[in-house]
């Protein structure tokens, strides 16, 4: 049998501050060159308020350079790495920031590149962690409380400032120029696939099942998007862009057209090669550390993102508190379920940057936090510096640190922050199991995953699972090669399904976390407690006074110290 | 009319580390001059256990000593500094530490002068703080809780491992040897004036009603120390000692005898000038503060002493909580109510010293945290990293910080430890009142009261009350100087009572801390929110969960920084 014809595969990531090329081998998942090009506006890529901490905006010029100088070099990197030609790249996979919306013309064109728009933050791409919008997604949970429900059943029960009918609200409200030159407004995943494929006119764009499920309240139990009658109530102003919206929505393993030859030209591919329907980093992450069924993968940075899939036959429950349970939204034939935690490496970073403990850094810290047996400190906190996003879908949360005495020292509190966010991870693998959806197996990836094995060893204990580090460090961008290779399908020299694009292009390290029987039977107890105080301050639930948790934490101190 | 001849008081206040002679003008309270001298033995002052970090010593021939340094250096001092003669002195007052037991042997000498014993960390006073006998203090507890309720309702509830019975019974078991070669055991207090008094034989040795109705359940109303039955009942060998104890106790305008020609030779004063009852640092501290009925004095330094008398004519319930009510244990003819604050600068060293938030010390922390608004951080706090004394009686409580995000400023921090203890002096002085002990007037004295504006702001912000701070730096020493005038009386130039004694002795600074009236509106709104938190962790009342209180202080925050 003759040895098939290496082919490749090109995955293109927008991240928050810069957009990553990856180049993969489609049949074993090897990664040959990569290219991040940091965007050029604003504060690392980040357009911010002159006043109002909650906007960040990012300029839609930087996507459109950052494709080209970030593949361009990428393709350079390759061909100097091996016996490589841009010719045998068979697809393309996108995947960005989401909720991002970029207010278009009539031409798809993004406003920010008029003249009368160039600088006006409004008329720029919405970036996902701009909270502008919080007034604007209380109306729209409290209307959907009233009216649709079943919106936000879909949705864990609040509809957030970061999404996009908030945001297009918003803008309508405190910017109607350039709400009214907008055409329609098309999320970044959906923009750069449409930009590449020559179809960004407003009739042609396809959008995502990622975006348009997890963050414009799309599903298709109701049809599509939410309807008419309902926007109405909301405001008015929101129904002709409704009318803008098509009916259908398209998951990664579709592509939304081919490259166009200008674009092949300016980039150096072959004209015609597939472009994969777009999906949020986080998603396409998941498909990277090889996500399926049973599989729950954990991207841990500054916050982290919690994905499972479900079988499109399993009758899947809505499961109070996750942000999203989208069909296909991860993977095709697959419900794509969605949770996280606001903050984990930035609590870290909060206390080492900004509390400075005795000027030590993570480093010291965490060399003095190891020496510490599990319960040792008798401290206890919860990791909501950032609100809770699972399972209590409540911003308006705060931190809480208890147990401290006079001779409490920074690195137990730094240790008690670390089990403050394993805590938090355990209840969010406890909220799937809770309706059905069976953890098995742990994948995780991102920068702590990789670099922290304090955090990761604390996990294992406190989740009573062995935790597992997928093999690729850029697991988005190779999430979205992926896409690419599946768009292309066998014929071309791809593959005909995820499930076979996983089996061949993931895996995991070699280095497992397993929990310690030890540290995991204190750490049971210490959870318990936690629970105690999760449920205490973040429901409404009536329950005895918390007169236990102190004393039960310092009989565990009393009992591990002896 | 004839100019009164000049005279003078001696007081002699034996601290922790050191003790202080003071010679104060007995007409105007005037502080001639004063000297520290500080314990010889061990850290200072202190004997450590090699290994238990619960037991605290100290050497009794410290005392002795200390007594013959400090007042010669004062009264060359006074004689340096005015027209002065050891000869005008007319009485002297005792206070110390307490409760802190000696082991005497049957001529009175404590057992730490014989060879056998010299080194025996047993035979020692064992000083208030020493903590060994937490085991005994609980079984006394129960055994009171089975059999003599009565006895704990004069002391809060629970009988504590600082205090006279359990350091006995702790000695019985853990150093019989000693235990049987002690005749009696006797307090500090008492020992100082018997020494001076050549009172010290066990038949002779007079005890003040301070610490025997403080520390050592004696009560009038049930015929003094706790009864043979009890004792037995606890331990049997507690028997013996009981029967060396008397049935009477002295208050402190009693005196228990006069200064002995040895001594008076060894000082450089006039025999047979009369030596008070002795009373602990605090109470006569509450004298020198000027305390009367409507006064309540808090001595603010690592931790406070919250006291306030009420006259014996009042019927006056047992109060839940306060750690001792005792008839005239502070002044004659009025009960004696003690309370405090098991930590308050304490709490603010631990975060200096042991957080060491981003090295900065109290002066840039104060500066800082002087900048912001009541309510603006968003943060709340429990001051209980040492326990709680009052009103929960409860060393097993520990600290707690709420509302922190990812932008909380080690200043904010600060403030809201200080307010945490400005929330618990608020919750003793409700406690007071919610018992028919109304609080009028507010005297601070200690460490804190005086350096530092920015805590007694913020107490009388949150207390809503002006405060006002005792004119002399050393109100122990001053109080006690004040029992040595009153144990004189008029005839020899001193004072009839402790009313007169008080009016012309003690007196306030003008400086005064007055509520402002924006602030109190907030810290009122802030101390419900910590009442909730007081009593869900402090108490097994019931109660709804506390969903509420991050909502309410970012609600309050947001308000704030409006």
């Amino acid at each position: 049998m003759p040895k098939r014809k290496q082919t490749f595969s090109l995955g293109l990531d927008f991240g928050t501050n810069s957009v990553r090329a990856l180049i993969v081998d489609v049949a074993a998942g090897e990664e040959v060159a990569s290219h991040v090009w940091s965007y050029a506006h604003g504060d690392a890529g980040i357009l911010l308020g002159p006043k109002d901490p909650n906007l960040a905006r990012q300029h839609p010029g930087d996507y459109v350079k950052g494709i080209e100088q970030s593949v361009r070099a990428a393709l350079k990197a390759a061909r100097r790495a091996k016996d490589f030609s841009p010719e045998a790249i068979i697809g393309i996979g996108v995947d960005t920031t989401g909720s991002t919306p970029v207010p278009v013309d009539k031409a798809g064109e993004p406003l920010a590149s008029r003249d009368a728009f160039k600088k006006d933050l409004n008329a720029m791409a919405w970036l996902w962690k701009d909270h502008t919008a919080y007034v604007e997604a209380a109306e729209i949970t409290r209307k959907a409380e009233d009216m649709r429900p079943q919106y936000l059943a879909k949705c864990g029960g609040v509809y957030s400032s970061e999404w996009f009918w908030a945001k297009v609200l918003h803008c309508a409200r405190v910017a109607p120029k350039v709400y009214k030159a907008a055409y329609t407004w098309v999320e970044c995943a959906d923009w750069i696939p449409a930009l590449l494929t020559g179809t960004t006119a407003p009739a042609a764009v396809k959008r995502c099942i990622c975006a348009a499920g997890h963050k414009a309240m799309f599903n298709p139990s109701w049809n599509g998007y939410p309807d008419v009658e309902f926007l109405r109530a909301v405001d008015a102003r929101l129904v002709p862009l409704r009318q803008t919206l098509p009916d259908t929505a398209l998951n990664v393993s579709q592509a939304v057209g081919t490259l166009t030859e200008s674009w092949a030209k300016r980039l150096g591919l072959r004209a015609g090669i597939p472009v994969a329907a777009g999906a949020f980093d986080a998603h396409l992450g998941g498909v990277g550390s090889g996500i399926r069924a049973g599989v729950l993968v954990k991207i841990i940075g500054t916050s982290t993102c919690d994905m499972m899939v479900a079988p499109l036959s399993q009758a899947l429950p809505d499961i109070p508190g996750l942000c999203g349970i989208v069909p296909e939204s991860i993977l095709p034939g697959c419900y794509g379920l969605e949770a996280g935690q606001s903050a984990v490496g930035d609590i870290f970073n909060w206390f080492v940057n900004s509390v400075k403990p005795a000027k030590m850094g993570h480093k010291e810290l965490t060399a003095e936090a190891e020496q510490l047996k599990p319960g040792e400190s008798g401290l206890l906190a919860l990791d909501w510096n950032n609100g809770n996003r699972t399972i209590l879908v409540d911003q308006r949360l705060t931190g809480l640190m208890l147990g401290m005495t006079l001779h409490t020292l920074p690195s137990e509190m730094y240790r008690a922050l670390i089990e403050a966010t394993a805590f938090g991870a355990r209840r969010i693998a406890d909220r799937f199991e809770e309706y059905g959806v069976k953890v098995e197996r742990v994948v995780n990836c991102g920068g702590i995953s990789v670099k922290n094995p304090l955090v990761m060893q604390i996990y294992a204990d406190v989740m009573g699972r062995p935790l597992e580090i997928s093999r690729s460090p850029q697991t988005c961008a190779l999430g979205a090669a992926m896409a690419g290779a599946v768009v292309a399908g066998t014929a071309n020299g791809g593959h005909d399904t995820f499930t076979k694009a996983i089996r061949a292009m993931t895996g995991v390290l070699s280095t497992r976390f397993k929990p310690k029987p030890k540290n995991q039977a204190v750490y049971d107890r210490l959870y318990t407690l936690y629970c105690t105080l999760h449920d205490g301050f973040g429901t409404r639930t009536y329950q005895e006074s918390l007169f236990g948790v102190m004393k039960d934490l310092l009989a565990i101190r009393d009992e591990v110290r002896r």
